[in-house]
């Protein structure tokens, strides 16, 4: 070998180093870090119950049970995972709906990536948390501590309300999705094994765990779907010198906007997305009305607004879980070119 | 620059590259996934119960709940990280105690990193589960569904039978820790945040769902905590073709060893760990005596046994929480130690 062509493949080895080095030799992520902490809630204090006796594990004995005591409620349990070179500005904060827990980000029911994996793929610290009452975060006594009964939805409301097809039955084979519908109906079942009981008395409790979590969190990029979408509204207006944009799935609910003073969120860019078949489901319509009159207050007030109708973009066939249907990648391109031109990555 | 030194300085820039590309040039983990999925569970159907009317969003509308339809019930939530490069054979799959959920694994109440990131780091594949009705795992109506009303286990209960001390009280300044105490008192009450209601009739559910976690991820080394302790012993029963290791940290219960035929684990090396002032609470001299007999049939029998007492080793103050105490990389260091020597690394 001549010294030039020595030199030659010395200086391609160097470049391949570095190149392996800034890129990686594969697609895998780069983690700094991967953990979970607490948010919110207080200590509360029961007296006056009745003592009885059971047996706490297999083989074991008989155990004196006192109720009587403290305990913690609100809390809000919050992981993350951490990249080692974050391209974003911002980490994105993924809020879940009604019913469900942060599972909701993660893989989907059809055993695909979710939204979890797109957002470290595309360079994002990710905070995935279970809302107050919810999954990790634990639950409180009723009636003593959380004022109402659990809801426990059922199959059919799910198959109907999340707009996955017209008809329920117990029968798979005789269920009927929307045609062209891109929820994965073969893995509803699943998917349903991710359904959480919820009360409806615990708003603010979720509402200042969520507050405490963006002050925790500083800086972020809020993503909220369905029932959270009431919850990121307010937290935006909470905290707008914190919140960098927020991304609103199928929101189901939206403050009062005759009561806000939206000009405090003047500069805190909205996209706002919807999937299909909006009015084949009855609250449908009256969650979209709710949501549109606070869009409009916002455009009114000069906020920057992105309003996404997918059918409108010729995107058909979405359900109410955008994260989980076939097309999700899709969906979360839409986002994150939204979120490119609102200058949120490095 | 000489073609023998040219050549000499390649083969180093070349050797460079190959240890930068195969230890990485940080301590930074090489993640190829996360994910979760559900494993276990069926559906059930209730029916003749009533209908009542509820809001169910903030600014949303009246909606009537019909309770009455099909859910799952009986899954278990599991999440994982796969390295792109796993230093060991196996998954690490970490099972957590009573009245907690998988958080157990990740980071500590006092915010430095637990086990989940120590085995990650180590080089495995880690698997932390929500046993069935905690957490993400979701729960179920009762007593339709669950045969048993919840229990929530105090703090005064937690902080005893922890044995993080032998007093407790709401006012944190009047807590007594055990003298020379390793969990983080100071940090209790953000520990009691990740405590979880549980019933004590689902035991079947949450062994089918462990079972099924091990015939779903095959051979994998598992780590049990107090109530898992009972379940991964059964687990191990069931499944000895492919459980490659099992540790069982302060285990609560075992089979009873006259009605197993425990010839069938003979090849499944077992390590027990016990932390400090298991005879400072009532309940713990009973279990651990449950487990002692549990392991002296196993010893006859010619199963592997490593029975570790951490204060006869002179690591003394150890709760019964090791895995959040100060010095839970040290025995998590006696873990993989023990799991080297079990060959279960590459």
């Amino acid at each position: 070998m001549k010294t030039r062509t020595v030199v030659a493949f010395f200086i391609a080895a160097l470049l391949m180093t570095v190149s392996l080095v800034a890129y990686g030799a594969d697609d895998s992520l780069k983690v700094k870090n991967i953990g979970s902490f607490y948010v919110g809630g207080h200590e509360i204090t029961l007296s006056e119950l009745p003592v009885y006796n059971d047996i706490f594990t297999q083989g074991g004995p008989v155990r004196k049970v006192d109720p009587n005591g403290s305990f913690e409620t609100g809390q809000m349990y919050v992981q993350y995972v951490q990249l080692k070179n974050p391209k974003a500005k911002y980490p994105i904060l993924l809020w879940h709906g009604g019913g469900l827990s942060g599972a909701t980000w993660e893989t989907k029911p059809d055993g695909n990536p979710g939204w979890q994996m797109f957002f470290l793929k595309a360079g994002y610290n990710v905070y995935v948390s279970d809302a107050v009452e919810r999954g990790r975060s634990s639950w409180s006594r009723y009636p003593e501590i959380y004022k109402s009964n659990p809801i426990f939805r059922t199959k059919k409301e799910s198959w109907e309300s999340f707009r996955i097809g017209p008809t329920y039955d117990d029968d798979p084979a005789k269920r009927i999705p929307y045609s062209g519908g891109l929820f994965p109906a073969e893995s509803f079942d699943q998917f349903m094994k991710s359904a959480i009981p919820r009360w409806t008395t615990n708003n603010q409790a979720t509402q200042e765990a969520y507050d405490k979590l963006v002050q925790t969190v500083g800086p972020s990029v809020i993503v909220v779907h369905s029932q959270s979408g009431a919850f990121g509204e307010r937290a935006v207006l909470n905290a707008p010198e914190k919140v960098k944009a927020v991304v609103l799935l199928e929101p189901s609910g939206a403050p009062d906007p005759t009561k806000e003073n939206l000009a405090l969120i003047k500069n805190i860019p909205h996209l706002y997305i919807w999937g299909d078949n909006i009015d084949k489901y009855p609250t449908w319509p009256k969650y979209y009305a709710n949501v549109a009159r606070y869009r409009d207050a916002l455009i009114k007030t000069g906020v920057p607004v992105t309003w996404i109708e997918l059918p409108k973009m010729g995107i058909k066939g979405n359900s109410h879980m955008l994260m989980m249907d076939k097309n999700s990648d899709q969906i979360a391109e839409i986002v994150q070119k939204w979120l490119e031109s609102q200058k949120i990555m490095k």
